[in-house]
């Protein structure tokens, strides 16, 4: 099985734990079999592999995340990056073409499209192997789950099928009703729209090139900001006849708030947290260091990370957009593909961060203009270059680099450094990369 | 007026802002006039001073709190030091004699014994005065306060005084009563009995010199560890005859807990808070450096420090005890008369501290024996001693430290340092000081 998982945009809705650069798929919240916790993507992909051993995953995303893929799902796994953001149909196409002209999957061959952060169970998975099954018999061009509603929700669109049988036409698409409507269209057998289908990569490609003048991925990568933002269904879905719906009866929830985030937790408290006995329904998620002690407590999700604390009733919670966009925020802790820094102390005139750095890895070779750089080992071994100067380094070792000063450090084991940046002018656009050039 | 402060010992009532060094009293909550904040110390220290400018204060407390004292109050503030934690008897005895044999003050005067903690407005201070009026006029030994009870409480030892006048004398002392026997105590004309007390100086060295053998205030302090624990109210109080209450009928708050401490602040949020438009009696008071979201919540406290997070029904915070004293804590953060220090980042072998050195101020001359340390400056200026070789320091300089090796630094400016500690044993312990002799 083929498959390209849409991995989507910042979420503020789970502050403080996905930020601009960590989106919620990201949040490691899920309990597994060995007491160590995965996130969503994890999950979903884990999933994948357990239910097809031999699927082909690809994951269409934006640049801001292939560090944090890397970092989470090793560097094997295929990434089709977007340039830029541009909607649906623009990421689509960009990763199926990924898929015919960088991995030579053959065009015949079908794929199954679905977003990363469903949670969802293994039946779910089987599902997708009937959809791509059913891309693969030609019937019709594009077969779409229908997920069969468990309440008038008024957050999906809709799917009126022909028949209420396993397999139908599509009647219709209904776009997000209000509730009343919902409950309309659910009494005349509608489906949830939840972005999940199938084709064969000949059918988008040839859609593709009636829509957008391109050759290959290489050139609809170079003109990728020229594209129109539009979506799959408006320039795809909804214009196609030969199109069904397989229905789908099994688990399928969108964890996008923590109101339901919480809900398919298995337990109320990760990470350094205390329930009184005089808690109900409260979930703490604590990725700081320190203790969180909840007393009294009702229907609140408490949750903490470097970059704030969230005290909520659970509904109210859903609310919170707004409230994050008005802060001001810098990103005080990221995970990337050499490992993970954290912001630990800033002063008006200095900024104290803790890098940590995987075996095998290196940062870029860079410098700094407006700002000098201490380095102190705190453990592990690596090697640094500093203007051009190699040197072993060691737990207790102190690098000292002026600004303007290029340099360096790879990991030769997992390596931890205390960074402390000095002057009055600190920022993360600051920095100038080079290439290393070894004499 | 003289006036001996008894300053308590660590409260864990008010975790995670008060802990094994920081005691309820030093907690910066209470907003000033202009705008900043002031501790329960620093808020009855201002209001004795604006009550009588020629006090003469003298605060009775553990060495613990000496730093802190000194770090809130300035360093001419009298102190008398407790060897040891004994009970209000033996350390109101040192405290008085403190006041003779060190200070000087003639044992004719009267003196005023009051907890350094109690919420009140500026008539109290009044009634202050007139308590130690009462006493210097000799009508009897000891003149205590009643407070007029508002509410039958269960905490509070009661004063049944012979009649209502303002001035009267005490018929009988009653411990901690139940609510019902507190009930019955006010219908009786009963008054709390708050802890505050005057007498004449020599009166009180009188009664200690028939308990206890001692001559002077250091003979009494060399000997204190061997003395009993005993209470002023049943050493002295009780058996007293010559014995008079005054009452004082104004605002008395006793903010042990957060339920109550919550009712005295001003505003809502002190700190980095913000509570949205459906919290309903939310109080946050945060002291780290990210933002608190309150959402939907209703009679919460949010607390936050370096050392924990605490969210709580405001009545249940008064149960917080035991979950606090469960919790394995390091201490994160302390203010010290010469400055303050915070953890910042800790692994298995090493600990990050920044360091503010407050200008005038030095370290101990001092070394470790099982870490290694590195200083980085990242503001200020000072002068370092590294194993004898004295050095000008400046924002960016670096000092390193071997395990053995002796040093301390010396803040010309207010100097702040990030401390990076290396070793595989690091205890506040392994600490050895050393005189620093000057070549």
């Amino acid at each position: 099985m083929n498959i390209i998982l849409l991995s989507g945009g910042s979420g503020k809705r789970l502050w403080p734990l996905s930020n601009d650069i960590r989106s919620k798929q990201f949040i490691k919240i899920f309990k597994t079999h060995d007491g160590s916790y995965e996130s969503m993507v994890q999950r979903v992909y884990r999933q994948i592999k357990a239910a097809d051993p031999n699927a082909n995953i690809t994951i269409a995303t934006s640049k801001t995340q292939v560090s944090t893929i890397h970092n989470q799902l090793g560097e094997d796994i295929g990434i089709s990056v977007e340039p830029c953001r541009r909607d649906t149909f623009p990421a689509i196409v960009l990763a199926t073409a990924y898929l015919t002209d960088i991995r030579g999957i053959s065009p015949e061959e079908s794929v199954v499209v679905c977003p990363v952060d469903p949670y969802v169970d293994d039946v779910y998975f089987e599902s997708l192997k009937a959809l791509a099954e059913q891309a693969n018999t030609g019937e019709s061009n594009l077969v779409l789950m229908g997920i069969e509603p468990t309440y008038p929700s008024e957050k999906y669109g809709y799917i009126i099928p022909k028949s209420n049988e396993i397999l139908s036409s599509v009647a219709t698409f209904k776009e997000k009703p209000d509730a009343a409507t919902a409950q309309n269209y659910i009494a005349r057998g509608a489906l949830w729209n939840g972005g999940v289908f199938a084709y064969k990569l000949k059918y988008l490609l040839d859609k593709a090139h009636e829509l957008i003048d391109f050759t290959d991925y290489e050139d609809l990568y170079a003109k990728y900001h020229t594209l129109d933002k539009i979506s799959f269904d408006y320039a795809v879905a909804e214009k196609e006849d030969k199109i069904q719906v397989m229905r789908f009866a099994g688990q399928w929830k969108d964890l996008g708030t923590w109101n339901t985030l919480t809900e398919a937790m298995e337990e109320n408290v990760v990470g350094n947290g205390l329930l009184n006995d005089r808690c109900t329904d409260v979930h703490i998620v604590n990725e700081m260091d320190v203790p969180i002690l909840a007393m009294g407590l009702h229907d609140v999700i408490i949750s903490a990370s470097p970059e704030g604390i969230l005290v909520s009733d659970k509904e109210q919670s859903s609310y919170i957009k707004p409230y994050v966009d008005g802060m001001e925020q810098q990103v005080m802790f990221a995970e990337k593909s050499w490992g993970s820094f954290r912001v630990i102390d800033v002063e008006n005139e200095s900024m104290t961060i803790k890098v940590t750095l995987n075996a095998g890895h290196s940062m870029n070779y860079h410098s700094h203009r407006n700002r000098d750089e201490v380095w102190v080992v705190i453990s592990g071994q690596g090697g640094t270059v500093v203007d051009g100067m190699k040197q072993n380094v060691k737990t207790g070792d102190v690098i000292t680099m002026s600004a303007g000063c290029r340099h360096t450090v790879t990991a030769y084991t997992e390596l931890k450094l205390i960074e402390v940046q000095l002057g009055s002018d600190i920022t993360v656009h600051d920095k100038q990369k080079f290439d290393l050039e070894y004499d």
